[in-house]
């Protein structure tokens, strides 16, 4: 039996199209420089994306009510005001530094990969953030989305099932039209449980390279092993093209 | 006082941004040759985009569930069925007809204009179509938003406030910040009590030519005028080069 055509290939984000570490480090340095001070951005970046997975965990357990990703993140960056000595910023500096995360900057292969894929197939983040954050970020890094999809449209998160739902059902698709792209495999996992296509993309750097094991580890399962964006792009339109052509001689 | 710069354009789509009564007639036209048939398509199509209006007023006043507009498209062709003759149709081709929503063509000065203010700013629509038609007819007629706004986020439709609302507050955006662009009094009346801002797009062969008296009419109390999509970003981008040089003379 032919295979149903993929029509979209929905991205997770951070970690796996945006550097979120050295975006935070890159600007965090300049803060230092621009102070005078000497904060230790690498450890305050794991930090604070440490904090994430665990306010996430309490939304969907019901324990805390849902809010959109911008504001988890300034919770968790005042939760870290006195450990790194953030009293010499200003509020407005502070609403300045939260802002990082629409600022993060692609991977090198990002942009290029998802043009090569817009000319096949819709694209669209599936990530955990805000629509405003994830709109922002892609005007920044040129990140060409064909639409936005945030769990915000439904008040929830990854890796709730409602989320992955939302997006395939909005585009009016089947689950197994649609390819999930992640670093990450406990994503991807919830997004096959549903039917959906998994692309793992491989980025050994996402946590400055301590975690290289647990990052080749995790290639398995998967409907298509990625090196990059790119190398994801040139696998599915192969796998299209293939599929056309066997359409044809069937 | 400064005013506050503008962020985000938003447009609606059906007569403003696309040629819908052109398409359909054109959709229309290549059925009659391809099965030897005779249907009036010109008024097909007005008889289609009239049945619009009713069905959305049915649904804000509680009268009907919500549903999304590829349904209410469905439901108001097969109405159309018998008056014009459609049984020569299969249901495949039914469906295919119905679709064409999905492929509405552009004036033809959209593109650039949208092209032209994407580098500026925000671009979205805010049309009552659902999320999967207004995508795939943003790829099919290369239209470059930034994302996809659509009333099915929260299973309403304009002139509905919430829906304004959404669209704004989704961009974590002042009312004001945001532009509503459109060829319809009433859309535009109802974004400026929210405090959006309004840009009145002249289209007078939206319906074919019949309206032009009351296009022209309706080109009051906007904060913009526009005689197409190119001319409201020149006008937006000259207001927004003029505001920064207010700010750094004051």
């Amino acid at each position: 039996m032919a295979q149903k055509p993929i029509r979209a290939v929905l991205f997770d984000v951070f970690g796996t199209v945006v550097d979120y570490r050295e975006s935070i480090i890159r600007e965090g340095k300049r803060w230092n420089r621009q102070k005078g001070i000497n904060i230790n951005w690498p450890s305050l970046a794991d930090d604070w994306r440490s904090a994430y997975q665990p306010a996430i965990n309490r939304i969907l357990n019901g324990e805390k009510d849902w809010k959109p990703l911008d504001v988890l993140h300034r919770e968790e960056l005042d939760h870290l005001a006195s450990r790194y000595d953030l009293s010499c910023f200003t509020e407005e500096e502070l609403r300045e530094i939260n802002r990082v995360w629409h600022r993060l900057e692609p991977w090198g292969d990002s942009v290029t990969g998802l043009e090569k894929l817009k000319r096949h197939f819709i694209i669209a983040p599936l990530s955990n953030g805000n629509v405003a954050l994830l709109t922002n970020m892609a005007k920044n890094s040129r990140l060409p989305w064909d639409l936005i999809l945030s769990p915000e449209f439904i008040k929830s998160y990854k890796p709730d099932p409602a989320v992955y739902q939302m997006a395939y059902q909005f585009l009016g698709l089947e689950p197994d039209e649609v390819v999930m792209a992640a670093a990450h495999p406990s994503d991807l996992q919830a997004a096959a449980a549903l039917g959906m296509k998994t692309a793992y993309i491989c980025r050994p750097l996402e946590h400055g390279g301590h975690n290289i094991t647990a990052a080749a580890a995790s290639e398995e399962n998967c409907d298509y092993n990625a090196r990059d964006i790119v190398d994801l792009a040139n696998q599915l339109i192969e796998t299209q093209v293939m599929s056309t052509k066997r359409d044809e001689l069937g």
